[in-house]
């Protein structure tokens, strides 16, 4: 058997794996972690008397721990004790030193933050020796007692998955028996004794005794925070903040500083500024004589870090002084940690803080504004990719509410509303004046009605890409997708959580920002784009090159989707006007029709009302680019399906109703002659427009009528771009060009007319050129070459294969989230270079799910591409992300 | 509006337009169309004086005729005129001259011969004056009228439409008035009648007087002749034989010469050797007294060509010789028309003659042992793509039976089954292991599936190019089509013949080669490789570089598929297995399992059924490669139908049987759970390996202990290549590619084990060099790739939508017979280049259905591919097409 490839074997990386933290710097993130990186920066920025002396494991270390299945690559080990040499001979201690011993962390570090996913061991090096060693070196025995009993504890748990409650109940107990409240009113004695029972909990759990040996704890922690990077919390948390598992997880290895030695120590977190609201007042959390974790684990209630000022005002004024510094070597908004122990300040890790939209944009404008940032560097700072919760509604900030359930953040913004379970129920209620939220396990194509009539979705199935989730997305709705405790019983009109049974009619709000369901009555808050907003926004339209438009059907969304900044229409949908309840009959008498009168009879009654649309839509957008998709899905999703049809007409000929059963059957004769077995690649798109020209006629002739009446009526002439979908061969959209440009002379000059095609499928790429020829404008249509390309149904794939895929590392994130660069976007460059070469003045968008995502938005760019259209919520962020990618281009 | 192309303008060629016969040349085909090409070969190699003089309109004049929807490109008439001259010089004659007129005829001529497909118009120049002219100068006033009233009814009907039967009714009424039998009967006085009342009838059907000028009845001919490339017969002619809509007909216009001038005259037909059997006599047919097309339509019955020696011996002897001269010049058969005028022999044409696949054998080999032609030059004379006429199975030749209808002989080869009236009946029979043939009134797009079940195909309606025939050849099924004594009841299930009924599993078998079908149960010959075939199959042999595979299920197929030259097996699809009927329920039981163990039982259950299965496999291969599937269709195949589900538990639920809906619903409730929008993109392939490993690890164990078994067993290890379907990311293969691995390991060493992928899906392509590195080889299928790149499912798609994209001129041939070169052949050549790029000893084969397609293997052969895997009876096809390749890439 030949094995060409040797995915799995162990594979030492060659390179050194240790770093000393004077040896590194933030630019070697990739390697030492973001943690890693930020304190070998620290120590040069701050100088080595403020940052703890340690060293930085690689990531590179871990990665070739993990691959082999938890054997420690070779020389790591030589490395890790030269490096602990060095470290001791820094320090003058050593650990486990009977002495004065020397204490480490050892803590994770990836490339980037995941913060409280990854573990963490302090105290290292205690022992029971060591403990008295340092109870004399600190003179303070319950500072060196309390030490050891944390040391024990977090060991225990971390490194052999002891439950943490244990160790809280044993805590509680001791915290009993002295008749306490507080961790801090623990005696020597009470904190000796309570390191004994952990070491016997730890001998009763992991059948050895706990480890003496400061050699071994150190390389027990080690492997335990490499294992952490395959913990479930952590892939979970890759997942959904899109982080590759392959990158791993550095660890580093510091010498301990201790926030806990006494009323003159504490630990706290600081942020540079305001992590809320991104004003330019500091703020942070600390606790007096305790250790970071204390702070973070929420055990005791922290202060508020002005409240340092009067407590410890010196190293309070040089933390203030620290973090403007940070701030200004970094260019951004810093998230710290630091310790003082006994009056002496300690920043034991800087990095750039995490913060929410409105902070994001109101540090970039004020940074510009205190002359810390040119503007380019201050749009860089910002995460564009959450700015869209700056424009949904909201829980109110301050809003108490019970969960009911958690399901995936599918479409942002919230809601509140009454349930109902169907789609026409939907549309009814809104008719009726009435606020709902439609519940179903999953949506389709023909509850769309129900969405523009709902406030909000929410599915018990599907995950980020369903149906819901996109369609939500598309219009704005607010949807929680995928919340699987939800037990959805359609006949029974109820849904079930536990022991709780909900009914039609009963309250129920999300929000789908957060993924969350509840029935509390949850007040909302409204959102504008804010005066800082609107500033960054105008900084990012003074570098973008990538023009941005919209996805919209509706007037109302075009208004919006204007009002947000978009430069134009790249895609309306024409397919949803028929699917509004009250013209689903005229569809339907359109697909029964028996010849070609009939047919006339329901295209006659369907065009006044298209070009009623269409003229909403060309006022809406006042002269700005339309682009109209003429029909592309297929047939059958207009009608009811077989399986609902055979229930009924099984029912109608039980109960003998003739005039039923002989209503029912011609229908499911055409449903059954419409089936396909994959719709997806089956007759729909431009094979429709061929095989029913009339339908694209009636809706040409619509949209030119649309735009004759509303220059007439306006005097802004519609500049409307027809596209054509589903081209796979240049003749198809030559044959309906022709019949376009027919009508349009049929109909007169109303519109400056384009026509042009989607490209969406693999062979309409690899002929872009002949089809170029023929096209003023290609869109790509990035869902549909990536269902083709991958060969991944969206609706069949993306709950179970792709989730799968994840969690098994195969894919990093959903390739109908961001851009399959390999696959998908090598047709994008592909179709873009070849039709460029042969029709110059090509213009190319893109306008699928990706074209809100800003990776997939720095990709479009780079590939050369016009102008991307989303969702009328995500223009915003493609507005940021297309200027930080023209940004990134020129750095 | 910009408008890049310009698809629909009127681009008159730059180039000349008209050729005289002796400034063209074989070369030219392209240009002036095999007839213009062939007659100015044979002026050169014959001399002027044997070939009637003329000249050829281009094609191209043609396809710009075409473009610009009937409008003569310019330059053209100019160009016509100046060789109308030179022409009329070199005759002496001019016409319409009312002295001694010059007669010509205006033939179609496309790059391919579409014999009887498109217009010719013959004795054009006659006129009311030039009739006289040309009896004056003749002498023979009969024959002058004669071709004036052959002139005046070919016009008509050609060049205006008019029905041939309209003149054949005038004809018959001359006939009865003048109480004779025959045409030459008539005389002079009769024709003179005759032709005027076909004036009169031109007069009423067109509204003008018969043209006299024979200018325009020449530029009406012409325009006459171009269009019929669009007229539907020519149109359904291509459709059929994959000739491209944009390459228009040449014209010839030439000088007429007459083979109705008397006794001494004749028109004929001839082959260079015998076109049925390809045995060396020259075979025809010809009439005396007649002009050209009195031989082909039958109106006359023509005598064989053998009688002519005894009625014009020199003139005999003169063809006999010429047929050996042109077949040595061309190094083909030849296929010829012949006019003998008063004693002289005149060749009109000359073609390489179509031939059956027999004659086309017999000639290759006869042409080598006569030293006309080397063997590589014999090889590329044949056809490859009808060899597999030759192997189909015939009703044994000594068998007796009763015939019970009779019917059109629509596709070769014989079958036996019992009889199902619907296509999914075929399907449901098939998978449940039964041969069966389906019965139809007639068939169409939606009966596809049910010809692949089928054994064989009988229809009572439509002939020899009804959708039943031409599906059933495209297929290589047996088919009687138009079986008009079938009545066939589709409701009642029933076929009456007679006072014969027969029923829904009745036995049925039908001869498609003889157009025969019987109840008796008639034994089936299977055909052997004629010693000629052998001969030819092993002279490819020697020249090819491409292997060529078989795709096999069953050791029966393997076998015979060995018979017929595979030199491996490259495709088991190892799904077929879990169809037969016997091994249903365990597959469902497997499908439906609630935990580990009851699959785990099922699995075990099945696992010695597979290993049997490929025990049979491995020792009918005895050691050449046999390619393995692993499962790949969507669970839900296996299972019924959700709509049949419903319709069950509705009548059971109506019926009161609790019993029965209990044990439907929770199937109805699994098959709803795996039921998908689109399968070909859903839970299939790989995808089902990773969601189900234990499926993948059961095969992969059935396969190495059946190749342990047979080893042992017949000393013969098997060489066994595993291969994992629908690959788009490399660590799917790599996961499946240990499982194996491990699965190897445990069960020890019983094959040479390579482990590879199917390449069908376009990300794969994109990313082979990554995938390369951890296979040992790629199978291209081609079928699923096809359906990616299209986005073209082919179960709904082959109908309707290819039909009619053929029809409309949008595809040449369907993307599913031969290999869409822009689209799935770069996929193809890029993923093979890069594949090998990454790494170099990789195995590359083709398995869709392109692999037993003769251009599709050329393209392979130049892509690099190592073997193609095709279908049985289509192994020697691919020997013979990789040998002509081979040759073609050398020449």
């Amino acid at each position: 058997m030949s094995s060409p490839g040797n995915p799995g074997g162990v594979a030492p990386p060659a390179t050194k794996l240790v770093y000393d933290f004077a040896e590194g710097s933030r630019e070697m993130r990739d390697l030492l972690g973001g943690k890693g990186a930020n304190v070998a920066e620290m120590t040069r920025v701050l100088g080595a008397e403020r940052v703890p002396a340690g060293f930085t494991i690689t990531t590179e270390a871990c990665v070739a721990y993990l691959r082999s299945g938890g054997e420690m690559p070779s020389g790591l080990e030589d490395e890790v004790a030269s490096a602990l040499a060095r470290l001791q001979e820094r320090a003058g201690r050593t650990l486990g030193d009977p002495v004065d011993p020397l204490l480490v962390s050892v803590r994770s570090g990836a490339r980037e933050s995941m913060p409280g996913m990854l573990d963490t061991v302090l105290n290292l090096g205690l022992g029971d020796q060591a403990v008295e060693g340092l109870a004399a070196a600190t003179g303070n025995e319950r500072f060196a007692w309390d030490s050891y009993r944390r040391f024990v504890q977090m060991f225990g748990n971390v490194c052999k998955g002891i439950p943490g409650e244990r160790y809280e109940t044993l805590i509680a107990g001791a915290k009993r028996e002295a008749g306490v409240e507080d961790d801090v009113e623990l005696s020597v004695t009470d904190l000796q004794a309570l390191t004994g029972r952990f070491k016997s909990l730890y001998v009763r759990e992991t059948g050895s005794e706990f480890p003496q040996d400061p050699a071994l704890q150190l390389r027990t922690a080690i492997a335990a925070v490499f294992d952490s990077w395959r913990g479930a919390r952590a892939v979970e948390y890759r997942r959904i903040n899109g982080i590759p598992e392959d990158w791993g997880t550095a660890v580093n290895v510091q010498q301990m500083v201790f926030g806990n030695k006494g009323e003159r120590s504490c630990s706290g977190v600081a942020f540079s500024r305001d992590e809320i609201t991104g004003g330019p007042e500091p703020s942070g959390d600390f606790l007096v004589n305790a250790q970071g974790e204390d702070v973070v684990s929420g055990v005791r209630t922290p202060l508020d870090l002005s409240e340092m000022e009067a407590l410890m005002p010196g190293a309070h004024a040089e933390l203030l002084e620290i973090l403007r510094t940070l701030e200004r070597h970094y260019g951004d908004m810093q998230d710290t940690e630091f310790t003082v122990e006994e009056g002496k300040l300690f920043m034991l890790q800087t990095r750039n803080a995490k913060r929410p939209a409105q902070a994001a944009v109101r540090f970039a404008v004020d940074a510009v504004g205190e002359g810390l940032l040119e503007r380019p560097a201050a749009l860089a700072t910002i995460d564009a990719g959450r700015l869209d919760a700056l424009l949904h509604p909201t829980f109110a900030p301050d809003a108490k509410y019970e969960v009911l359930a958690r399901g995936v953040a599918a479409s942002p913004g919230a809601a509140t509303g009454t349930i109902v379970f169907t789609s026409a129920d939907a549309v009814a209620a809104h008719a009726a004046g009435r606020a709902v939220i439609l519940v179903r396990p999953f949506t389709e194509a023909e509850d769309v009605a129900g969405f523009h009539a709902a406030r909000g979705i929410v599915t018990s199935e599907g995950g980020k890409a369903s149906h819901a989730a996109l369609v939500a997305r598309g219009m704005g709705k607010p949807c929680v997708s995928g919340a699987r405790e939800l037990e959805i019983d359609l006949e029974a009109r109820t849904v079930t959580v536990g022991d709780t049974v909900l009914h039609e009619g009963d309250a129920l709000a999300i929000d789908g920002s957060e993924g969350i369901v509840t029935t509390d009555e949850v007040p909302l808050h409204e959102a504008e784009i804010s005066a800082d907003l609107e500033t960054v926004l105008e900084w990012a339209d003074e570098v973008r090159r990538l023009r941005v438009r919209t996805n919209a059907d509706t007037p109302a969304d075009a208004l919006r989707a204007r009002q947000f900044g978009a430069e134009g229409i790249g895609l309306c949908r024409t397919e949803h006007m028929f699917m509004a309840t009250e013209r689903q009959p005229l569809m339907r008498a359109l697909i029964m029709a028996e010849g070609p009168e009939d047919r006339g009879e329901a295209l006659d009654a369907l065009l006044p009302l298209q070009q009623g649309d269409f003229e909403g839509i060309f006022e809406a957008m006042a002269g700005l680019p339309v682009t109209v998709r003429l029909l592309d899905p297929p047939l059958h999703e207009f009608m009811p399906r077989a399986e609902d049809l055979t229930r009924e007409l099984e029912r109608a000929r039980a109960d003998g109703d003739d005039n039923a059963a002989a209503r029912i059957e011609p229908i499911l004769d055409r449903v059954r002659a419409l089936s396909e077995t994959n719709p997806m690649l089956g007759t729909r798109g431009v094979r429709l427009g061929l095989l029913h020209p009339e339908i694209y006629e009636m809706q040409a002739r619509a949209l030119l009528r649309a735009a004759r009446e509303v220059t007439e009526r306006s005097g802004v002439r519609p500049r409307l771009d027809v596209m054509i979908p589903l081209v796979a061969y240049e003749q198809e959209l030559e044959t309906m060009r022709r019949l376009v440009e027919r009508v349009a002379a049929e109909e007169g000059d109303g519109a400056e007319l384009e026509i042009g095609t989607m490209i969406e499928l693999p062979r309409a790429c690899f002929v872009a050129d002949r089809i170029a020829r023929i096209a003023d404008f290609f869109s790509f249509g990035t869902n549909d070459l990536t269902q083709t390309a991958l060969g991944f149904s969206r609706d069949d794939i993306e709950g179970q294969i792709v989730d799968r895929y994840i969690e098994s590392g195969i894919l990093d994130r959903s390739p109908f989230e961001t851009i399959d660069k390999p696959g998908v976007g090598w047709l994008v460059r592909l179709a873009a270079w070849v039709g460029r070469e042969a029709h110059p003045e090509l213009e190319l968008g893109v306008c699928g799910e990706h074209a809100g995502d800003p990776d997939s938005i720095a990709f479009f760019d780079m590939a050369g591409i016009d102008y991307v259209s989303c969702s009328p919520y995500r223009v915003p962020i493609a507005r940021v992300a297309a200027a930080q990618s023209a940004i990134a281009a020129t750095a």
